[in-house]
């Protein structure tokens, strides 16, 4: 069962490196010529694609691991001119734009991995990217695709969680896209105070953690705030709300009621345990 | 030169080990007596003081690593009656109300090790914990005790940045202390949720490494809330205002508006890098 890859990025790459350590034979194809050279270079393809419409017409099952606005555009070319590839699937971080754009491509099923890093690129790409994550698929897609689907996210060491994509698009605005501006916003806002005497020195390793995200780069994220942004927008309008709250409770001398906030915080992270990620707690989810 | 390090968690343990290390000869007390009895299990002290006045009153350097409110009282006791020492080190993240408690006390400096963990206590010391940090202090405190605290500072394997207790308290808002409020309140805004189906799955390493810092105690920062309300109030409100108009970026569709954002965020990342703080990259300061 030959698989496909369409864009050799972080994802892409560390997808073809799982791949290939359980016996696929992995062809892979970027627009990058750099990115294709280093993918191949570092063993997540057997083979670099000569082009796009020769790996589409090549393989038994394609995986689109490239940004959202590349993810639109090209499903809504398989959808007019279907690949013979039995499944299809793509892992951009926002899903119901995606689906729409599929309408009719009978092969493809909505999926997105919840793992990454802020490196981006095929240097960045580890064998173990997906070990334990969890990875969503919308389960309304038709089988075989779905099934096919379920068992290449198995294959790649991750956990199938069947998520409706308007749910996942709620979600994902909270847990990564609110986080994501989070660490943009914090980061410009240092950034305007440190070249200032003492700023840099006083610069510790929390802020480092709470801005680390902000190295994830902005053509990845353009379409997902483009998207999604309605969503992300009501997330962060109720975390300004929030933090107005603690910055009242501050001023007026008051910083007891933040006691239970922290506790509430410190539950989370305690649930969030071991390696940020909620992987080793949550049991399989059976598909529907 | 015998070193006496009150109190026995992350910090004074952490500079146990290190001095020890480096060949001094370390006693400490802690009023928690199961944090001391740790301590000098891992090492960090060659004796545990029998109690608080005892250690004051035979040592040649002191090392306060204690909560801000704890640091006040002690600071205060110190004023009133002070100990043979020579010199008497502070930590507290928190510096001009400890300086005012401190008035009068001739060999005290005001510091602040810009290095830390949101773990605590001494079963998360570590002799490399200063390796390479800041680690701030007062430069208006007297002779010899500046030159004494510095050197000790050096000891630690840390280095010794002299900074107005007034600006640190400015700075440390912004780069300390805010972000601690900040992943809380996020901690806060997704704990509400995270019971509710695929919220758990849906949160990644992203979110992990954004609220990680809420696992920091409430004990450690209440005292620093309460001392340093006002400047992290202040900070609070600019933050607010950044994320409100990221808000209306993404409500009105015009996202593009924060590529610019990312740009200046991920220069910060660069220069706090690597391993999320500036000291590799930051020249020896001189003495004042």
């Amino acid at each position: 069962v030959r698989l496909g890859i369409v864009g050799t990025g972080l994802i892409g790459a560390s997808a073809g490196l799982r791949a290939r350590a359980g016996g696929r034979s992995v062809t892979g194809w970027d627009r990058d010529p750099e990115h294709l050279r280093q993918a191949l270079a570092l063993g997540a393809l057997d083979a670099a694609a000569a082009g796009l419409p020769e790996l589409l017409a090549s393989c038994d099952e394609l995986l689109l691991a490239v940004p959202v606005p590349a993810t639109l555009e090209l499903v809504a070319r398989l959808a007019s001119d279907p690949p013979p590839a039995r499944a299809i699937l793509d892992v951009a971080s926002v899903k119901l734009p995606v689906v729409r754009a599929a309408s009719g491509l009978s092969a493809f099923v909505a999926t997105h991995p919840i793992a990454g890093s802020e490196r981006s690129g095929p240097g960045a790409a580890r064998t173990d990217l997906f070990e334990g994550r969890a990875w969503t698929y919308e389960p309304g897609a038709r089988e075989p695709a779905r099934s096919l689907a379920r068992a290449l996210i198995e294959e790649l060491g991750a956990r199938p969680v069947p998520l409706a994509s308007a749910d996942h698009d709620r979600i994902i605005a909270l847990t990564s896209h609110l986080p994501q501006l989070l660490a943009v916003a914090l980061g410009k806002q240092v950034a305007a105070h440190v070249d200032e005497p003492g700023v840099l020195e006083l610069c510790g390793p929390g802020i480092g953690s709470m801005t680390r995200l902000a190295a994830s780069p902005w053509s990845m994220w353009r379409g997902i705030f483009t998207e999604n942004g309605q969503m992300v927008a009501q997330e962060v309008r109720i975390l300004t709300t929030i933090l107005s709250e603690a910055a009242a409770a501050l001023e007026s001398d008051s910083p007891q009621a933040l006691e239970e906030w922290f506790a509430t915080a410190a539950g989370l992270v305690a649930r969030l345990q071991p390696n940020g990620t909620a992987a080793e707690r949550v049991v399989e989810t059976p598909d529907p």
